[in-house]
């Protein structure tokens, strides 16, 4: 634990890293990080823990200087990055780097984009902005994956707040010894509880990760310093949060390949682990539209039952996490979107009838995007179905088209007449651009 | 970890405690905290860290609804919250709870004060709201006391954030249900890590603390839920921040004791470990001001060599953690006031050749309020002295009359026209106010 400058050449390698280095198949992930992010906020923008959340906020907000994605109000840039961020995951809808289970464009690119109201940011330095902070805060999660997530860290708001610091420090061109104090705030700011997973309160360590994340970084710009080595100093994060850290998973191999490619994008709104479920449950019901269902037996990595094997819930929020909620409502709506996981669905009683006949098992041999399912009908008979690698995952992605429909989803739920078509062409063109504020003004409807 | 309703039974717990059951003692030692916390933080309100984390936020802060203690500024309450638990820490001269070296008021009393100027509250319901919240977030505390502490975490941050919700909560006449859910809040809020002690990014966790725990109270009081379990379930706080908890402290003997009678002040501007070192080398330098020193021998507590052993210093900042500083401060100047822990006491060649002579020694048969100290001078002669209960420990308490000259030292320091004293007379008749935002009109020099 006594490594010497770890946090120091993490620093050199985030402030040495420019445009040039990235390649562009990284640069085409970060837009489509970006559209993904976009949908994800638009779908979560209206949920009732943000109309909380944004009316608290609103009463202490001062200068209206940023955006709200999807909503009329703005709120000073600090407030606007917890906000969006918030609204990015509330749903879990959001995409996933499946090493660690960070959801990383939350925290991210809700800073960056709140950090672009404050000063003129070009498209180039957002799309390298946005992916080296989620480089780095794969990284970090990376190093003491999976025992910090399985311990009942949130990880996504304990590593966000390092990829938001990180992102807003490259666009306020800290030096290394401003980005190492960034990174010393943001250790100190780390928190998120998986305890939380499925209540309104997750909502709030995601926030809190992109907010304090920007103000680490502006906080350090002005010279309030923080220690030499806050990452692997024997009283620091990876002391205090974590088992046995790997810390060569932060540098080892820096610029050569790029977390930003093991990004999964969602198809369905509900923890990744039932994904793959969902997959086999979906297109079995496809070609059997009116078969009774009497039995459901899931097979999956230990993750799904840890996660999500929630038979008794009484909230959309807990749908989320609930495999028995989604197969259930997936076998009766024939589909998985997001009123697939609201309260009413959850009171459905034919859906309700339905979780109670589901059964997970654990089984080692699956990957956390893996799945087996049986169904058993009515008539007595068995069908068998598998997936070995669920859509929108790394290695079986979303298309671009896809990921533009799913944006469009989103923003016609919000309202059917907001047309989005000039926010995905502005996030395709977005390195033309040398101030990309005007994105947000897109994102919200007329 | 199973243990079902401990949140449920803590909060029973807080919302069945009325004014009538605190004893008196008890109420007269949060007038104590109160005097002391304005003390420290008008001692701490002008520091450059403070002087930066508030040109920040007040870019950001709406309504200026709040007083910043010291200060011009107003703020929207939530800053207010932060920066004024930020000014009462910031100089390490804040109260401090022993067994589990949480420092209490700072946290809570900033809270509450910005939740006062929100809503009216009355002295009776603002002392008791400070008691209780000091006492849940030291039961918090000693239930993981000494390993959660010694493992990294800033305890006065990871469980001042509860005492803050708490206090606020009690404030906002929480239900048992709404006060389990502002705990949750809380719980994936807690952060704050010792690596950061000595430079200006402790101030941020210990800010948050109060912030947050403010935030925490008004979510949960609109309907914003948390988990049912957030401390004791299997994701939850005691399981990832903690080893082996002693669940039973949270409960035990509640409303017999109270732990703010456990409280102490601090004469001198440093971690509380280098107390009783300074009471021997005080002591010894009014018999003996002109003697030369060549060599000093300090023998402590370990955790005054795991804190505050740290000869080579550069910053003021540092210098309120450094052992060897103190000594040498003392030694040359004859006081260890808020003088003394600055960057030019840091520099002046006397002390700085006198840090070199200084030398540490871990005893495991001292507490950490007794030291020994063995002072050799030119003449080859050497002097042992002895403290075994540290001055303004709670067995060797400072009386209400020096906790007043404190707080008139604090003041006069910052403008030698400010009289406090019908501060000082708000607070030791706060009972009968029925609305105590007045208070913070006396803590801000015309």
């Amino acid at each position: 634990m006594l490594d010497k400058g770890v946090t120091e050449s993490l620093a050199q390698n985030i402030v040495a890293t420019q445009w040039h280095d990235v390649p562009p198949q990284a640069r085409h992930q970060a837009k489509r990080s970006l559209i993904n992010f976009f949908a994800v906020t638009l779908a979560g923008c209206r949920s009732s823990p943000i109309e909380i959340a944004l009316g608290l906020l609103g009463q202490f907000s001062g200068s209206r200087q940023a955006s709200v994605i999807g909503r009329r109000e703005r709120l000073d840039a600090a407030s606007a990055a917890f906000i969006n961020a918030a609204c990015a995951n509330v749903d879990d809808f959001c995409d996933t780097h499946l090493a660690t289970v960070i959801h990383p464009t939350a925290p991210v690119a809700a800073a960056l984009l709140a950090f672009a109201e404050l000063r003129p940011v070009s498209g180039a330095d957002l799309l390298l902005a946005l992916i080296l902070g989620n480089e780095v805060q794969a990284r970090i999660g990376l190093a003491i994956s999976p025992s910090h997530y399985n311990r009942g860290w949130h990880i996504t708001s304990t590593c966000g707040v390092f990829g938001a610091a990180v992102g807003c420090g490259k666009l306020a061109l800290l030096s290394e010894r401003q980005m190492v104090w960034a990174l010393g705030i943001a250790t100190t700011q780390s928190a998120g509880l998986c305890e939380c997973l499925g209540t309104p309160a997750k909502s709030v360590s995601v926030g809190n990760a992109a907010r304090n994340g920007l103000l680490s970084t502006l906080l350090a710009e002005k010279g309030f310093d923080g220690p030499a080595e806050p990452l692997a100093g024997v009283q620091g994060f990876y002391h205090a949060l974590a088992e046995k850290p790997d810390l060569s998973r932060l540098a080892d191999g820096w610029g050569e390949s790029w977390e930003i490619m093991a990004t999964s994008y969602k198809p369905y709104p509900c923890g990744f682990v039932i994904h793959p479920v969902l997959d086999c449950v979906l297109d079995w019901r496809r070609e059997n539209p009116k078969a009774g269902v009497t039995h459901v037996v899931v097979r999956g990595n230990p993750l799904l039952s840890l996660r999500a094997d929630r038979p008794k819930i009484s909230t959309g929020r807990e749908s989320q996490v609930s495999v028995q909620h989604a197969v259930a409502a997936a076998l009766v709506c024939g589909k998985a979107g997001l009123e697939q996981f609201t309260d009413s669905c959850v009171r459905e009683p034919e859906v309700l009838k339905l979780r109670s006949k589901v059964e997970v098992l654990r089984d080692e041999n699956f990957s956390t995007i893996a799945a087996a399912v049986e169904i058993t009908t009515a008539d007595g008979r068995t069908h068998k179905l598998t997936q070995t690698a669920a859509r929108g995952s790394d290695v079986n992605p979303l298309s671009d088209r896809e990921l533009e429909d799913k944006l469009r989803a989103a923003a016609a739920a919000w309202n059917s007449r907001y047309d989005v078509a000039p926010l995905i062409d502005a996030i395709w063109g977005i390195e033309e651009r040398s101030d990309v504020s005007g994105l947000l003004s897109l994102a919200v409807p007329a």
